[in-house]
């Protein structure tokens, strides 16, 4: 069986922008109502929540890119800008040059905590408000499904 | 009925973070196939796909800023980048300044078409062929119906 290469047909297309328009519209929405109601953009407050989910709210830099999935040149120029702001501190790590860590600071803690009541606001008014628990389910079963196979084939 | 504004629970956040997890992990993997294999970023597909989409593949700078969800610094920033590189080229308006339209060139057609089989597989290969046609119904139902609500409340 030969197998070509193909660009998407009207169906798949369909499908797939559907789903990257959804995540667009919602981010951006959600971005917009952060930037308006808090002091944080939408990648500072991602940044924040990963570390407040850790101990001691300590991350290293690869681990954090991974977790966001970013790039690592975006990943070091964002949080030197939100060093610069007091959110977090760069911690060096003396064994290993490649192994620094981000810190989450008290003002970083803060910031987190008074936007965290707009962002769940907004996510349940932009989003949560309109799924049914059925589709909550079927969302929920094909994110971990697709997750897991790219986590498996990840390079 | 008094209404408090508070964070995500432990489940509306799972059913969100998951949510966005699976955009993040799947549009960093398709940006590094097309980087890889093509002289595109996504945005630049993104872009590009836009204009090819309409007629003469010719579309004013605010509607593609609203197509995509870009802020306006973002997109003009692109595509003076775009530009530069010969994938399109900018066409002022003489009525009205803000009208300026954006608009692919034979380049910027070629690339695209290029492209578009690698990014179709890899859409495949990274999301397509891991979901069901009954999970593509109920994702198509709540896009459509989620973004039919934001745009309805659209600023």
């Amino acid at each position: 069986m030969e197998e070509s290469v193909r660009p998407l047909g009207a169906e798949e297309q369909r499908v797939w922008r559907n789903f990257v328009r959804l995540h667009e519209k919602l981010s951006g929405r959600l971005a917009r109502t952060l930037l308006a109601e808090s002091s944080l953009s939408a990648a500072d407050f991602a940044v924040l929540v990963n570390l407040t989910d850790v101990p001691e709210g300590r991350r290293r830099y690869q681990d954090l890119a991974r977790a966001l999935e970013w790039e690592k040149s975006r990943i070091s120029h964002h949080i030197a800008r939100m060093a610069g702001r007091g959110l977090v501190v760069r911690e060096d790590c003396l064994e290993d040059a490649r192994g620094a860590f981000v810190v989450i600071t008290e003002q970083g803690r803060a910031a987190v905590e008074a936007a965290a009541p707009l962002h769940g606001e907004a996510v349940r008014a932009l989003f949560l408000d309109h799924v049914t628990p059925s589709e909550v389910r079927t969302l929920e079963g094909l994110s971990a499904r697709v997750i897991a196979k790219l986590d498996e084939d990840a390079p």
